[in-house]
């Protein structure tokens, strides 16, 4: 987020001592909140608008609330279960139909230049490798860069951004969604080093979006059936679930789909909603083994057996004893060191790539390509460094393998030998990840080869995840981890019980508990892929180590993307400074408030001139001498009402007649960057100058706190509940019955730093700057 | 809860109409709220007490917060984490030894037992049987009632409440904890169809609320370096991670009671929580797997290779076709009605149970007596009626087996014959799972057998569980749903390609899902049970199925029993009708106002004569002329006041000093029972007539709500942020500046319905009566 004024550090040299013994704040109505709230959404910079899950108490949602009989609450609960059905076939069948295409064009990729090899072409072999891979790169680049600049990344952080309440245009359109889907596959195909999963969740977040509102306007396509949930909250539950089945489909972990979606995703949970993202990750589960009971027949071409992203690493007999814990207490620590350090430079490297791309497209298309050369370099070129190994006698499967899958690779070998090298690296990312889990091969690699593996996979996977194609981080992640896994694996050698492949899993499991830092999702996500329950006390054990050891140093990686691309993410706990402020010390003014009848001409005069969402509504003193506060009306249902024109000639008001003209349907939430703006209504002079009843259209419930609550208190109260307008009133009854109002941008740290200069100098800035996470662990204590 | 003001309904024929065109209620202020607040907390009625989550924001603790240095921090953060390591150590240690002595007890019966029944010696084979079986119950009951009444039962619910906010006396001290043990072994021991992880988790919830305030008081078991985290917000957190240990313990199912944790038990989770859950339950898991190779060399008697409960199902290849879909489906409909009428028998048995048990110790000891007798019976006499079956040429296992374990029990059949009945009935309740999971076994039951035993287990666990002992429900359930799972799978037969053990799982997992209603969590733990992942997609489907079906009948068997027990259990949504009300229809009066500075005497007095825990403080009028709400002020901290003696001779304030004589140990929480009472504090007539200065330690940002703010939205602020106190404030600036205090009871529905009797009649209500679930949904997909 952009902070426009820099806050003044006023030196202090004794500012301990003055924190003990005065208020830190004199107390003084701020300047007007002119920072605007702005986030990097692919590169371009995006307004930004906040979600409201608020349920406007008003009149008229009262009315249309009594006279709703069970027929409609049957109708409600049916088509949102019906919806979570939908969404669980429609992400599985995306799901199985991204692997599918991946699986087939990669493989012939493989097919074509293995062959080409065999026949010692290997100038032509690369030719075709290396074109083959660019063209369908540039696709990628170019889909993505033209159609849907949203579409770049992981999508992760944009949609968790989204489940906190901030809405950035685009996101979960219907264009989104077909870029992300045939950019992904397109970009998984080219041998980049990069994930189908987080896409995956993006696309069952897109999916989830488009069904809640029916179907996409812009492509008229549309479903006025489907469209039941025009508003925030059931918009959120939607994408929850539609996130969960996106894991549940790229993994086949429908429990662990679940638990991402809560612990990654979501920022409001609730128990209803662990039961419906539950239905649909099951939905998900059942549709793939079905699809791939179809498969197994081998009607999918290239698409074998292995199924979707599934390492069965399964031994009837996992023993494991004391001896074997510090080699895996040391894979914890190495994973929580390399993680943190792979979140920096991938941090920085991010920053980088979006200068490049601020350019223009040439350069982020020409970014694009160039990785995609050099990755097809690397690919073709480093396995020629690897000395041919002999094909041992006990091998279980064919050595070696011409054409893809297959633990070893002939690639430029003679007969009878194998490249231990081209096996990982000259495969696609999911065969790799197989050979390194595998078992009973623990002779197969030499230290050099997996070495030389785990360095390109930690450097290519950092620079291939910020290039302009919806590419996720899993798969590499995984990849990386799985690699020094097994280096360790080999370094410890037969003091150990374990095989390499199991080092190889807890390898990939530290790394990505020092990447990503979940824990009990990334649990059952491991198990779900390896199949082996047994393993479950020494992946807690490592997720525990590497986890800790990461978060001294940084944060997780999606956060940190989301930081960098400006999201104003709300955290659900207070910063310590905080408590030291009242609600008095960051509301900002000018505020514009209407009568309870306003004129007409003053309301369209207002929404013009101002960006504000929400108005308070007071009516003229009656009894007491002060007006008084009657609720808080939407920008929203105010242009609703101008278009409708409902209008009053005179400022008496008509009691419920105000009601009639409107149906629960026009006030139903317009998807995002669909909603009517004030510019477009037209009003004749005559029009201007009469009134409009406010009364039946103003949420009378409005939350509100007093000035002098504690900001870190409001905070909890704003984010528990999931506000988007918190009206601020006086203390002592004053000329104004409101104060103010605080929205999210008014909690954001930048922001409140930026009012309150002195902070920067106050001992909790310096602790926060000495120990930026620790400090956050004790807030989300104290919070 | 009791609500002693029967709501007086008055007939409105005409409800639906009139509730459509005028308001509902005439605004008026209630009368006194005089319905006191109790449970029956073992078979006893107990007051019940709130707990507190809100950060008490005075004077006292910003002085006391800026004077923390990060030495304090790191002291805090340190001590949590080895609080959970410690609890995570102790109740592995205590589930371990729970499953030894009951293993080692159990054992030496069957041992003895069986082989009297090998020399003919049958009757006096059932003689040490019954008696054996009796001296257990026996202890256990007399144990439970004489020592701890809170200890009978599950303790789910109670642990429940407690984590909901709800505190009743005696639920978590040290006296509990060491009758649920010893109780628990001794019941299971005396081969009552009951289990025990129930029980863990609320051994697991009292270690970790004994850890957190450093011991019991009682006993004189302290160590004040471990009373860190004296206030309920840290208590809470501990608890949680505490029952998290206990499923984990239980059923040495980590991943699994992290959510069963988060779904069944938490009304409140932060993902800091789930982290630190993670950890403990990481901790059990490790430890037990540690002491499991201890045992697996054969130092633990009876305790064999079984290990903890844990059935192993794991097959390489299990496959399933959609043929195996419809039996799937049929099982989960029968586990959802099944499972719906057990909680409605169960519920109707325990609330005549009570009614017995309120009659005093002998029947209490009686009830359980009589049981432990039937049950005796049962078990020996009813393999009488299966006839002998000869063992099978290509068994895996020994046949017949004599002693315990094994699948093919001798009981009084020849040799080289068993009896299945036997083998179900006249064992552990572990080994009869693992004989009804078992594969490669599917001619081993006749359909009789099995139809019996499930008789047999439906209805004796249902009388076993209301007993005065610490009894669980989760194995009866399991044990009873694998049977009638295996029937299913006789039925079925070879038209299936599950084996019968597999169908016994699903069974299981049926049942389960239609008593317990839990989703993900079970699914977890079914998992973790059964060590088989690719059972998965059906163990989704049957658990969707059977929560689906029992969901429209009644509620989950833990909410109908804390219904039952009268916890002011606080959901998190409101009913419907409450969006028609606001809070100043439910708020009760006379309100206790305190000034800023108060004469002494009658701060005394309204503490003797008030049971109110929160008080709010009023300034003088000063610029405006009507006063001004400085805070609230919390009982425990006037008591606290007052035994300092801090009191002021005159009306003057003094400012900071009045802080000097605290510490932050002295407004540290007391723990259950243990808090000052004001009848302890004598006071001079001269100390009554001077003052005390409250500003210093009143809360100045207690939330607030507006008088007409609706009932429904001031509820969920309540239920999210934890609160025990929400000041009302008027809309109107009047001469008070509070217009009452809402605390959990009024919020409660019976409260809200007993005070507008209207609303009996109104649709809402009426729609309530005939839909109970479905409105329930639909407020939580609202709220």
């Amino acid at each position: 987020m952009t902070n426009n004024a820099p806050p003044q550090a006023q030196p202090n040299q004794d500012g301990d001592h003055v924190s003990l013994t005065t208020p830190l704040l004199s107390r003084h109505r701020s300047t007007p909140n002119s920072s605007s709230q702005v986030a990097i959404v692919g590169a371009n910079i995006c307004p930004i608008e906040s979600l409201d899950y608020e349920i406007v108490e008003n009149d008229f949602f009262r009315q249309d609330w009594r006279a709703r009989g069970s027929i409609h609450i049957f109708q409600y609960i049916f088509m949102k279960w019906l919806l979570c059905f939908l969404i669980g076939i429609i992400v599985s069948l995306i799901g199985f139909f991204n692997n599918l295409a991946v699986e087939n064009i990669a493989g012939i990729k493989f097919v074509v230049t293995s062959n080409m090899m065999l026949m010692g072409r290997y100038g032509m072999a690369f030719l075709v490798f290396s074109v083959s891979n660019l063209v369908l790169t540039f696709f990628a680049a170019s889909l993505t860069a033209f159609a849907a600049p949203v579409a770049a990344g992981s999508g992760i952080p944009e949609v968790k951004a989204y489940l906190n309440g901030v809405d950035a245009p685009g996101i979960l359109s219907f264009r989104t969604l077909v870029v992300k889907i045939f950019g992904n596959i397109t970009a998984v195909s080219s041998s980049l080093l990069v994930g189908k999963a987080g896409p995956m969740v993006h696309t069952g977040a897109c999916v989830a979006s488009l069904m809640g509102q029916g179907g996409s306007k812009k492509f008229s396509m549309t479903w006025k059936w489907l469209g039941y949930f025009k508003n925030d909250r059931d918009q959120r539950d939607l994408i929850t679930c539609g996130s969960a089945a996106g894991i549940a489909a790229a993994f086949r972990a429908p429990v662990g789909g679940v638990l991402f979606a809560l612990e990654e995703m979501a920022s409001w949970w609730r128990s209803a909603l662990l039961w419906r993202a539950f239905f649909t990750t099951a939905v998900v589960a059942i549709v793939l083994r079905g699809l791939i009971d179809v498969c197994l027949s081998g009607k999918c071409g290239l698409f074998g057996k292995g199924g979707l992203i599934m390492f069965d690493v399964y031994s009837k007999s996992v023993s494991y004893h004391l001896t074997d814990v510090p080699s895996v207490l040391l894979l914890g620590v190495i994973g929580g060191v390399l993680g943190s350090l792979y979140n920096f430079i991938l941090d920085k490297v991010l920053r980088f790539y979006n200068q490049i791309k601020k350019k223009g497209f040439v350069y982020k298309i020409f970014l694009a390509c160039f990785i995609s050369i050099f990755t097809s370099c690397l690919l073709f070129g480093l396995p020629w460094l690897a000395s041919c190994q002999p094909c041992p006698f006990d091998a279980a499967e064919a050595c070696p393998t011409i054409g893809r899958s297959g633990n070893y690779k002939k690639f430029q070998c003679p007969p009878d030998h194998y490249n231990d090298l081209a096996s990982l690296i000259f495969n696609t990312n999911d065969d790799a990840i197989r050979n390194l889990f595998s078992k009973n091969t623990n002779s197969e690699f030499q230290y050099s080869s997996i070495l030389i593996f785990f360095v390109t996979c930690f450097f290519l996977s950092i620079f291939s995840c910020g290039i302009v194609a919806p590419v996720g981080l899993f798969v590499p992640v995984i990849v990386t981890g799985a690699s020094y896994g097994r280096f360790v694996g080999m370094l410890v050698g037969s003091n150990s019980n374990l095989n390499h492949g199991l080092y190889a899993v807890l390898g990939a499991t530290s790394f990505l508990g020092g990447s990503m830092r979940m824990t009990v999702s990334l649990c059952v996500i491991i198990l779900e892929l390896t199949n082996n329950l047994l393993l479950l006390p020494l992946i807690m054990l490592v997720l525990l180590v590497s986890k800790t050891v990461a978060d001294t140093f940084n944060g997780n990686i999606y956060d940190l993307i989301m930081k960098a691309k400006g999201f104003p993410y709300l955290e659900a706990h207070a910063e310590p400074y905080m408590r030291q402020l009242t609600v008095g010390d960051v509301v900002t003014g000018p505020l514009q408030i209407f009568h309870g009848i306003e004129k007409v001409g003053k309301i369209v005069h207002v929404l013009k001139t101002t960006r504000h969402n929400g108005f308070p509504v007071v009516d003229e003193p009656s009894v007491s001498q002060s007006a008084v506060l009657y609720g808080l009306i939407l920008r929203e249902h105010l242009i609703v009402l101008l278009k409708k024109r409902a209008f009053l000639s005179t400022s008496v008001p008509t009691g419920d007649h105000a009601l009639r003209p409107f149906s629960a349907e026009d006030f139903a939430k317009k998807s995002s960057g669909n909603s009517d703006k004030i510019e477009d209504i037209e009003l004749t002079e005559e029009e201007m100058e009469m009134f409009l009843d406010l009364h039946p259209f103003t949420n009378t419930s409005p939350y509100t706190v007093v000035e002098t609550m504690s900001l870190a208190k409001a905070l909890v109260l704003f984010r528990e509940i999931g506000l988007r307008h918190l009206l601020v009133i006086p203390k002592i009854p004053s000329i104004s019955p409101v104060v103010g109002i605080l929205t999210r941008h008014d909690f954001m740290p930048e922001h409140v730093l930026g009012l309150q200069p002195l902070l920067i100098t106050s001992r909790w800035k310096r602790l926060r700057i000495r120990f930026p996470n620790l400090l956050k662990l004790l807030g989300s204590h104290a919070g």
